[in-house]
Order: structure tokens, then sequence, then C-alpha cells
């Protein structure tokens, strides 16, 4: 009876098979004004008019956002609070406040998790593994961002008007929350390869695509090395977020490699906005960008059978102001989830 | 083959067994000065008597203090990084950088965690699981914090020389990294309990004790009904970081309901100083220090059969200087790991 728990379930060198394969039974996306404007406007399930969320401070708006959004993904999911086992969340803001004080009265079993904007694709994997080894029967991740409340702990308060410079990608105001399951009807969750750091040693803190790029690259060649697949098995390989900048990077580190991702990418920070038209330099970041367009757009694609196979591979630097002022690298991670439909 | 994929393990309502029970081969602990000096201090593996540990910044000095931690406990289990499927780390440091720093040039693919003071039990939760399910064979979780560090970011800097309140806590200097193994010789971890969060309206971040006495009271409560055990099954009850304040109050708290852990309760925060002696109010905190006490004297009573049974309850204070300024509660969470020699 025991003889499979013991097995080790990993394949090649850093990827975990799904044998039960977990289905995301359900989603809900949350996004603000701007977001709401751009070329993803139909598949976001709510747009905030008000950035504020009727909260007197950007941190509470983020919690608002987070809190809405999970209680939206279980509202459509038709489930309850106690149904569900576990959940997962973080976002960008200093000790992960805007996930703890978001989700503080659901009473579910909480795993706080940081990786950047790569959080969404760590939560869908540990999320997924809580129920395909038999620990939970539903577990939900979630994540979020938040303009405002970005610039004001990383950059400079909004009404400084400070100059951006071209490369500097926009916090994306977001959230995304998933349910899975055991049971139910849905895309499914089949592989997960989870990503090491990687520092080429990048510390320009305003272009975080060049320094995220080359983690991206790793763990994109890894899971193709472990499952044996060629890039064409994905009607999408989805990054996030790399924007306009490490989207290009990724795909020439990748070429270099001899994997050419060119036909099948696209990027969760370039997907978001029309860059150009909407002013937002290189694109889209934070953990909502890669959270909502997932739990949106992507969802949609699944669900309704438009693809059939989808890599999600969000992306985080994992530095903070205090180290790249102290002249520190950015240490970058990516986590990749494969999902069929 | 399949039967027990699917079973759900769980028992109760929050609690995991895990039936394979993951040893744990190593640990290892470092701390600074003040902690060398304390009533630990013959158990810890490294006492650092320069708090810069020869780094220029505090930041550095922490993540100095974890990059060594892991390698000892690695060198001392006698593996390599290869060995290692996983490394799951986490810290109190804004975005958790002294762990990403730490650990990126050790090429384990990495679960970033937050759960402030509880993150060591988070980690050995998820480290126990990720073993236990068969994803991976040898999985490791270090959690840090370093007082100066602590204090310029979420105080005053050290050099203002701000008094301090009785029922403030003091920021353990200190890491500890504990290696899960499939096969091995070694303490066994048997059971997790992952709390969720609970908020009794305290806001006071001079007194996290009394913030987190709560929800170290509702998992405890909660692990002796899944499990149903008496508190007298453990010969100790071990909760990190309630210090002085706290610990008189999750007594209390249980008693209420019944349940009385005074006989067999500690707690990591005051065992770690002479509290009066050494001048640290109601006694320390922060990830390192449940961390340092667990992989220092906690595992050597384990290993050395000195003890059979452990409950180990790491306590987390949910917030940040901008939600205290803001008004908020503290939201508090407790995991608990159930370990037997």
């Amino acid at each position: 009876m025991n003889m499979n728990m013991n097995m080790n379930k990993k394949i090649g060198l850093q990827t975990i098979k799904l044998d039960s394969k977990p289905v995301i039974i359900e989603t809900f996306s949350s996004v603000g004004k701007k977001e709401g404007e751009g070329p993803l406007k139909d598949y976001f399930h709510k747009v905030h008019q008000d950035e504020f969320l009727n909260k007197p401070t950007w941190e509470q708006a983020e919690t608002e956002l987070m809190r809405t959004t999970v209680l939206g993904a279980v509202s459509n999911a038709q489930i309850k609070f106690s149904d569900i086992d576990y959940i997962f969340a973080g976002d960008l803001i200093n000790q992960c406040t805007s996930s703890s004080f978001a989700i503080k009265d659901f009473g579910i079993p909480f795993f706080g998790i940081f990786g950047a904007c790569s959080t969404m694709a760590e939560g869908l994997s540990l999320a997924s593994i809580m129920v395909d080894a038999g620990y939970a029967k539903k577990t939900i991740c979630t994540t979020s961002s938040h303009f405002c409340g970005a610039e004001k702990q990383f950059r400079f308060p909004v009404e400084y008007g400070s100059v951006r410079t071209p490369t500097s990608q926009w916090t994306v105001t977001g959230s995304g929350a998933a349910i899975l399951s055991k049971e139910g009807e849905g895309p499914k969750v089949t592989h997960i390869t989870t990503g090491k750091i990687v520092d080429m040693g990048v510390s320009d803190a305003n272009n975080m695509g060049a320094a995220m790029a080359p983690a991206a690259c790793d763990t994109i060649y890894t899971h193709l090395k472990d499952t044996n697949r060629h890039p064409s098995y994905y009607d999408l390989i989805v990054t996030g977020d790399l924007a306009d900048i490490g989207s290009k990077l990724v795909c020439d580190l990748l070429k270099r490699q001899g994997v050419d991702i060119s036909k099948n990418h696209k990027d969760c920070g370039s997907m978001i906005f029309d860059t150009k038209e909407q002013k937002v330099d290189a694109g889209g970041s934070g953990c909502g960008c890669c959270g909502s367009v997932f739990c949106s757009y992507l969802y949609h694609l699944l669900k309704n059978k438009k693809i059939k196979n989808l890599l999600l591979v969000a992306t985080g630097a994992l530095m903070n102001p205090v180290s790249s002022c102290q002249g520190q690298s950015i240490p970058s991670i990516a986590h990749a989830v494969a999902i069929e439909s």
C-alpha cells in the first residue's frame, strides 16, 4: 500500500510530474482602471475604477483588492471557505502584509510565500503539490500588487512626478486567485519546475527585465530538458513579468542554447498593457501582473480549449531598495508551471 | 499502484500526519555575541564575536550569517548541494533579501517563504512535506534575523539609543538550518499543524507576545484535538517567540480551554537569553530565534534522546511598520511541528 509514497516523483533536474493532475476549478482576477483599459480588458472579472477601493491608504486598497479577489474565486466556485484546506498568498509590500491582512478573517490554514513577481507560479506550484500528494482536497493561491503602493515603497511617491527610464516597468494594480482541486472540471497542472536563483550581476533596478531574463532562460531550458519536450509542445510559453526588454532577451538567450521560443512566447507584462499607447515604458510587473493575467485571459484560453498546453513561467527580482542602494546585484528566479486544458 | 496518492492525509481540522516520518539528519545554528553569552551558549555550533561578520552593512552581515549556517549544515551532513532537491528560506528583512542573497550561489531550487517569526516552523513543514510526498530525497530549511538590521528597519537605528518598553522583545542575531531526508538517522517529523491567522485586535507593536499568544493557543489547541493527544504526550511544547509575557498568556488562554501546558511549556524567546541579566526586556524574537534554538539546543535534546516528543510551535506577527503607523492590528499565526526522537 505504501509503494508509491516514497517514490521520488522528480523527473530530470528540477521538475515534478504531478500524476494526479490537480484541477484549477476556478479563478478570479481584479485590476485597476488603467489595466481595465488595456488589451485584456474584456477578460478581467472585476475592474476597479477607484484605485483606493474606498479605503484610506494604498496599502489598505491592495489588501481590499486581494480580499475581494479571493472572495470572488470562492464565490464563483460555489464552495465554502471551510472546503479549502490551505491558502498560499504573497505580495510585494514589506513583510507581505497585503496578503496577511487580506486573508486574515477567512480562517484558512495559511502558508506565506515570497518570490517577488514569481509568486503566482510559486503559489500554483505549492498549492498543486498539496493536492497532488493527497494532503488537501482544495487549495487556493493568490497574489496582488498595487501601482501606488509599490511606487511609494520601492521608488518615489507618485505625487513627485519623477521621470521614469524607458527600461522601467509599471507595477500592475491587480490580483489573481486560483482554486486547485483534486476533483472537478478545468485546466490541469501537470508539471512544476522550481527555479534556482540566477544572478548575472545586473544591478540596474530600473531594468528588471534584463535582470530576470537569465533566470527565465534557465528555468525554461531546464523544464524542456527535464520533460524531454520541444518548445512547440506548448501553444504558449508565457513569462511574467519580463516586459518588452526582458522578453526579447529571454528569446535571444534561449536561441543561443539552441531553443527557439520566439514563435509561441508571450509575456504577461507586455500583454496587460498597450505599452506604447498606455505609456508604461517597458511594460507591466508586480505579483499581481502574472496573477491577474493568468487568472483572466490565460485561464479563459485553457478553460475554453482555445489552447491545449500552456507553460507559465513567472519571474521574480529578489532585491529590495536597500540592497540596490548598497550596490548589490539583483538575484532573480523563475518558476514554471505546465498546465493542460 | 495509485491507491495512496489521492488519499487525504489530513487528520482533524488542520493537521497532516507524515506517514514516512522525514528525518532531520543534521542542523546548524549560528548566533551573535550576546546570544553566545546566554543560557544556550554551549549548544550553538558557531558564535560570531563580530556582529558585522566582516561585512560592510547589517544586511550583508545577516546574509553572511545565513549563508554560513547553510554551509555548516551541508558540510556537517557530509552531503553536496546537488543532493538537496529544494531549499525553503525566509527572514524579516524587506522582500526577504537576506535569504535570497544568502542562498543565491548554491544552485538549489528555491521556495521563498514568509511567516515572520513563525518562518522556521513553516519551512520545516513544507520541507518535510516535499520529502514525505516523495517529491524530494533531501530538503533544507533555513531562517535568520539580525538585531541591528531589524532595529534599523522596524524600530530605530541602534545609535539613537531609544528607550525600549518592558514588553518589547529583542531581535535575535541568529540563523538555523535543518536538513530533512527520506533516509538516515535522527529525529523524525511526524505531524504538522498549519496555523490560520488569528487577530484579536492587539495593535501595540511593542508587545508582540500579547499579539501572538492567541494564535499559539489556537494552533496548540487544534493540534492536540486533531491528534487526540494530551499535552503530557510531549516532553516539551516549545513556542517561539512569545517571550516572557506571551508565554504566560498562552498558558492562561489554554487553561481557560481546559488545556494545561504549564508543566512542559518553554519558549525560544525566553530560553535564548537570561532576560533579566542580559537586559532584553520580555525576551528574544525574530526568524532566527526559533531557528537557532531549534537547530541547537532542541535538536540536541532530541538527537541524544534526552526527550522523546517535541511540539515546536513557532509564532509570527504578520505586520510591518506602515500597518502599525496606520493604526492596524497585528494579525498573528502559529505553525506546529511534532518531532519524535
